[in-house]
């Protein structure tokens, strides 16, 4: 892409009321703009990052078998009834001119329970995982801290269905590993820990995905040894040990909750009275987990890890684009950058190309902001050696690389 | 895909409420659930095939410079109070806990307007066109016909910003090409005509792209000779002529809108006082057009023109998959199936396959609802030949076709 082109602009400073790393970075690069409270735009820029993670966390639900689908974000009332969720604080309700009530989509236990039962009728058609990509809503009282916490966010849930306690156990497991998997990919893997939560009304315990860092609204308990962790809520109920080895030497850690695995059991199957016949031709009501991620969140924790002063420094796979090149110099260094621009296109590289008027050091600062992981610096000097001038955005580290080596770097 | 995996099924019968092909057809073949009135879920089959119109439409807005963003769906009141347009009937609104009204988005002028005007100055910004996939709500009272006319449905919605008429202008015929791009790529090329309609207060006339189907809401005045069509709004407006040729021989057709232009002109920059200077310095207000396409719209209107007393007969581009492999006879040939099907999929070569235990007549069956273009059988007989039989969804021709020669097709 050609950074004249792009309808966005970097922007000098960050909107007053914006305090957390995320969303000042994120709004001063062009990657999104703030709506209102808990509420964004994801402009070009941000939108390619958000496919990104999108991309990432598809792959790892297509391994483990999941099955997309997309449902409404419209909901009607009957479901929330017969699992007593009607009266959830956090759900938006909504009437129609008709006066017929509705809710939006917080979460699709109660939409996909009745869906996957209308197909699954025996134990060999299980198990099930099922997942979408969808906008959730919730009426958040106190929402901030950019894309940490949204009233309306993009998330990935996967709901399974099984015959069995030891067959859910099995797919949590794997789901478990799955999402360490996403977390190394969007480049928060030293930082993410599995941490136990409250499991509200369906287990003793759920698990959630904490990932460190100073402005994390959560609080954990982290066993440094086994690398897992306790939540605030229930460290007392845990006698303040490590749920693993059982020491007491626990760090007190600031977190973001990126990810939350619940296993549901039969809490909505029973609502719907959703039973199948297992092998002997028994009835027995199924078992369900659920799995979600935040998109937007994890976006947002990736920049309050990966920045500097200068900006953010997006991980590989995260990244907009893999190169940002930035010609210097005259009007033949532009059409050498313009002719090295459209081949890098050619071989499907993904380039941000700054064909902008502007000085150095406004390229730079940009460059520095947006934060491509490789910026390449076209200058009358590098074309002496028939090279451009590598600087890796993570390293500071820069390097002459040839023309022709740049799609292996 | 192994369609033993699909956790959908088809259906022998559609739900006796559907009263359109469309819904029918695709319930009945696993592509989508309806969850109310107007509101669908995408299952499996049917998120591939809207990620296909997707795909195509993405393109083709890209081609035109067209900037990808995401805009939220929860809307604050404010802007819509400025545009005068907080009375819409059909718009949901909607309430926080707080008592903050909000609205939910069913387009989205009141949100880019002002996003645009925060990144463009000069006249050297423009002009500037944004595009997005997003889900609208309209809270209509007469939902019926399937994906025809929803409550819940996925839009694209394109904005373009233009310093001058004679930009705004070339650019609406751009666009009224680019769509016709995409209805040939759909399948509906010779059913879809350029049709004016009435403009609201904005212009004299919009444009509708209506596509003619004996099932459609719509009723078109078309003149065979120019494929230019009238809209029955404004028909006596143009003395029952053709716009064009001024023949009043006209064709009265039923027809569904598949997309519809705008030239917005002032009407939302003046409302935010949207303005830039021009060359000469001389303050000016810009100039909007909006160009809408609703994709469940176009799946549906798609299997309205494209089916038989069978089922569906996706068009190659729109297809959830290219090939439906099904094999006959004992497991050595599910064995051999098995390979083509896993050879086909590393060549990047989209199959289902139809690895069930069911009769070849279900088979067949279920073949010709879902509609994938080409079903290719395996079987003895094939095989000592070397060969696969290669049947046509579209016309029924059958042929063999050499195991290597597949992704030739």
């Amino acid at each position: 892409m050609k950074q004249s082109q792009l309808f966005t602009k970097t922007l000098k400073e960050a909107p007053k009321e914006e305090l957390s790393i995320n969303a000042k970075l994120l709004t001063r690069g062009g990657y999104i703009d703030k709506l209102m409270t808990g509420v964004y735009s994801y402009l070009p820029l941000g939108l390619l990052v958000l496919k990104n993670i999108e991309g990432i966390i598809r792959e790892e639900m297509q391994k483990v078998g999941g099955q997309e689908v997309f449902l409404p974000a419209l909901l009607p009332k009957e479901p929330w009834q017969k699992t007593d969720r009607w009266k959830f604080p956090e759900m938006f309700k909504i009437e129609n001119r008709s006066g017929k009530e509705f809710s939006l989509g917080w979460t699709h236990e109660e939409i996909i329970t009745p869906l996957v039962q209308k197909f699954v009728q025996s134990y060999k058609d299980l198990p099930v995982y099922v997942y979408q990509f969808q906008d959730k809503f919730r009426d958040e009282l106190r929402s901030k801290s950019g894309l940490l916490r949204g009233v309306e966010f993009m998330m990935k849930d996967l709901y399974s269905f099984h015959l069995d306690e030891k067959e859910l156990d099995n797919f949590y497991s794997e789901m478990t590993k799955a999402y360490f998997k996403i977390f190394k990919r969007c480049g928060l893997e030293k930082e993410t820990f599995l941490t136990l939560a409250s499991g509200g009304a369906f287990t003793k315990y759920s698990h959630e995905f904490q990932t460190v860092t100073p402005f994390g609204e959560d609080e954990i308990y982290l066993c440094p040894k086994c690398k897992i962790a306790v939540n605030k809520e229930i460290i007392k109920e845990e006698n303040n040990q490590c749920p693993k080895c059982k020491s007491n030497k626990l760090e007190v850690k600031k977190s973001i909750e990126v990810g939350n695995i619940f296993k549901l059991k039969d809490r909505f199957t029973k609502a719907f009275d959703f039973k199948v016949k297992d092998e002997k031709g028994k009835e027995k009501e199924l078992l369900m987990g659920c799995y979600g991620i935040g998109l937007g969140r994890l976006m947002g924790s990736i920049v309050e890890i990966h920045n500097d002063e200068k900006g953010i420094i997006w991980p590989e796979e995260i990244a907009p684009f893999e190169f940002h090149l930035i010609p210097i110099g005259e009007k033949d260094i532009f059409k050498r950058a313009e002719k090295i621009y459209q081949d890098l296109q050619e071989q499907g590289i993904k380039v941000l190309y700054d064909d902008r008027e502007k000085s150095i050091g406004e390229k730079f600062a940009d460059a520095d902001l947006i934060g491509i992981p490789n910026r390449l610096v076209i200058s009358k000097d590098t074309l002496s050696n028939n090279s451009l001038e590598l600087k890796k955005r993570a390293n500071n580290k820069i390097s002459l690389v040839k023309i022709d080596q740049i799609k292996k770097i």
